[in-house]
């Protein structure tokens, strides 16, 4: 037989987004979530450092799935296809949640608490997988360079999707916003929309 | 004649700084700076929100340079290559303090709380030259990554600087940094590097 906690986590889960939803991330106590769910407060602690970790409470598995994925991919895949792979596969299954997922990402942006706890939570990420590159065999500061690009990417894609209609192709999303990032940050007198491939100056010569 | 609080603000800082460098910035309160600088308490609130505060007095002055120099960049200056020269304009006023700014960047580095800070300080300044990107024309989504990229360029770049000996041109280890980030995020099917200029495959026929 199930003690009296059973599923206690996921009740309490359940009540906090049900009351955050109702009424605001700012104006619920966690007593009150600890009331709907019919448990303690004392036991929501026991699962929760606080009301916001309740939205957070996924991001140890996803950035240990994340970590595991770049540091055993294959040598010959390029570090920031490694962290692009990774991050599209954890991407597809937090959007897979669906309607779930994109209000979880509206709450997020309704506060500046919880979009501070989240951009911590990025930034961890972040160093984690600079230290998966690292172990790769990556140079330090070239790893996290890669590390921030494949989470700039990522963010710009989970945006893009939380604020989309329908389902959609995460990784799909996420290879869209890689192109943009490097046409963004593409140097002008290289710009190949300039010098479409084999009208360069250069190659002309010899055509 | 200079009111009693004459160079409150600086006295202050200078406390500040003298005070987390001897003891380390958890170990320092408000009222001990406030005593060594021969004030109060509420002389100290009057100038800084709390005791973190003291360390980004300078962040608002930078962001607003850096967004000036950002929407005011001639048209033709491509929108990455705006946002680098901003960032290393201000990089360079920081650098240019030298042994201050270096013991700076160390205080932050010691303080989980001071690195949480510095990263919302991160945040808020890639946040604003975006909206300043979009003031130029560009779109939102392009506007972000770009920002992004050139705060992250601006983050290695300035690590490095502290990092280092003597001093240092702060737009040249920008540009080193720019370079790296564009060679990490490029695809692997036309990585240069593979194919310096003049070997490439295709030109190699003509050779």
């Amino acid at each position: 037989m199930p003690r009296w906690e059973a599923g206690a986590q996921s009740r309490l889960t359940r009540a906090a987004y049900e009351l955050y939803i109702e009424r605001g991330f700012d104006q619920v106590t966690v007593a009150e979530i600890a009331e709907r769910a019919g448990l303690t407060k004392r036991t929501f602690f026991r699962y929760f450092d606080d009301k916001r970790e309740v939205l957070f409470a996924g991001a140890p598995a996803m950035q240990d799935a994340v970590v595991d994925a770049v540091a055993t991919s294959p040598e010959h895949v390029a570090p920031i296809d490694a962290v692009v792979a990774a991050l599209a596969a954890a991407g597809s299954g937090i959007t897979q949640i669906g309607e779930g997922a994109k209000a979880r990402q509206r709450l997020i942006e309704s506060s500046s608490d919880l979009r501070e706890r989240e951009m911590i939570k990025m930034v961890a990420l972040k160093d984690a997988i600079g230290v998966a590159l690292q172990t790769r065999g990556v140079p330090a500061s070239g790893a996290d360079l890669t590390a921030q690009a494949g989470v700039a990417v990522f963010q710009t894609a989970f945006e893009r999707w939380a604020h989309s209609d329908g389902p959609a192709d995460f990784p799909s999303l996420m290879y869209e916003a890689l192109d943009e990032l490097r046409a963004a940050i593409h140097p002008a007198s290289m710009d190949a929309s300039r010098h479409p491939p084999g009208t360069s100056p250069v190659r002309a010569r010899w055509n």
